[in-house]
């Protein structure tokens, strides 16, 4: 963790907190905190700024608590990608997390096995708890939003024109015709992946239909989660 | 597994193979290939081509052998990192073999813990496991050459000369006047990524003196293989 996240509950007052989870056990085992220490922390969806240590028990740490700063800037990528495995779906959710995404949204295709959408890591919580260690590795406090389609043409007809307004729209798929992903700075882009296995034809065609242009990520075929790496660090560093 | 990759020990004749190992309970409990079924393969440093299954038993499978195509483009990129904690390492080799890295150097900084040369991850043959598994994944068959250095002063002042000669030398380092990379399709780079914690002065001032130029990465604290993924993907997508 390169941040404590705080949320409104943690406060005993305006600017302390007292930490007895998971967070003051890593406090205490892994970065060894002393009394007067200071450590980085941020508001859940707020600002980012110092704790200082101003007790430890055995039972929990107290921290003084100053926000000053505002969270690093967010990438400007919605990234529309589908719902892949459930090991895989947890990267995912992370590396976009970590790269500054803010919206996510997962979409049913045909190559999408019917299992993943009974998967537990896609429950609210299990959500949650991957964003939470995303932000705190990155040193972010807001949290993306992340949301679920179930049916592939009702997505892509009726909410992906949506989503996608006012961005430049992209879609990774190997054609003969797909084009270079340039990002550039004043831009938004909506960034659609597709899963394992690649889109079917019908499936490219109706992306196409609602604007989507081709890109390519090259011959190589890469894991989901290294595509999403690729694409993301891309416009990254395209865009710093 | 996208190809399976034969090695000359494992050819009959000129063109049939008869695989026992893991490639064979995955192409029969995975794949699940059925009698006269074509799939892709390659000759481990050589050809890209079809096998097609001649004889399935309960122990081995045998495959017509047909090589007819290069491996694909590899990336124009020496890979210089430090060596990360061995489950990192591992992500790390596997990454930059699907990305296409040819040559790759691990070496000791300040950061980088003691313990990390001893373990097992890196040995020869856990090596060649890791590089075979990506170049299975990318369907790929070249075998990057990996490199351990285990001596700082020496290694930049002597080895990284010779290595990063003829080419655009480039150390990831968040310093204010760190430029942003942007790879073009008709150079080569060299690029230098640092520990978990990043680089001491010291050992940043020793890279800038043999040459190397600092460029961003942006805010957010990266894992080190999302730090990978982020700046191989980004020469990928621009030199495509």
């Amino acid at each position: 963790m390169n941040l404590i996240l705080l949320f409104p509950t943690d406060f005993d007052t305006n600017n302390s907190v007292t930490l007895s989870d998971s967070r003051f056990n890593h406090l205490k085992t892994v970065l060894k905190v002393d009394q007067e220490q200071t450590i980085r922390v941020g508001l859940i969806n707020g600002l980012i700024g110092d704790g200082t240590v101003t007790l430890i028990t055995e039972k929990s740490i107290s921290l003084n608590i100053t926000l000053s700063e505002e969270p690093p800037k967010s990438l400007p990528v919605t990234l529309i990608c589908a719902l892949p495995r459930p090991k895989t779906f947890r990267k995912v959710l992370h590396a976009a997390t970590v790269m500054g995404v803010k919206e996510i949204h997962f979409f049913k295709s045909w190559r999408v096995e019917k299992s993943y959408w009974s998967s537990p890591t896609l429950t609210e919580q299990a959500v949650k708890e991957v964003i939470y260690d995303g932000l705190q590795q990155c040193r972010d406090t807001i949290m993306p939003k992340v949301s679920f389609h179930k049916l592939f043409k009702p997505f892509v007809e009726d909410i992906l024109p949506t989503i996608s307004e006012h961005s430049e729209k992209i879609v990774f798929h190997p054609s003969p015709t797909a084009s270079r992903y340039m990002p550039e700075e004043s831009k938004k882009y909506s960034l659609v992946i597709g899963p394992e296995g690649g889109f079917i034809p019908y499936e490219i065609e109706l992306l196409q239909k609602v604007g989507f242009l081709e890109a390519r990520l090259g011959a190589r075929i890469m894991r989901v989660e290294q595509a999403v790496d690729t694409v993301l660090g891309h416009t990254l560093i395209s865009t710093l």
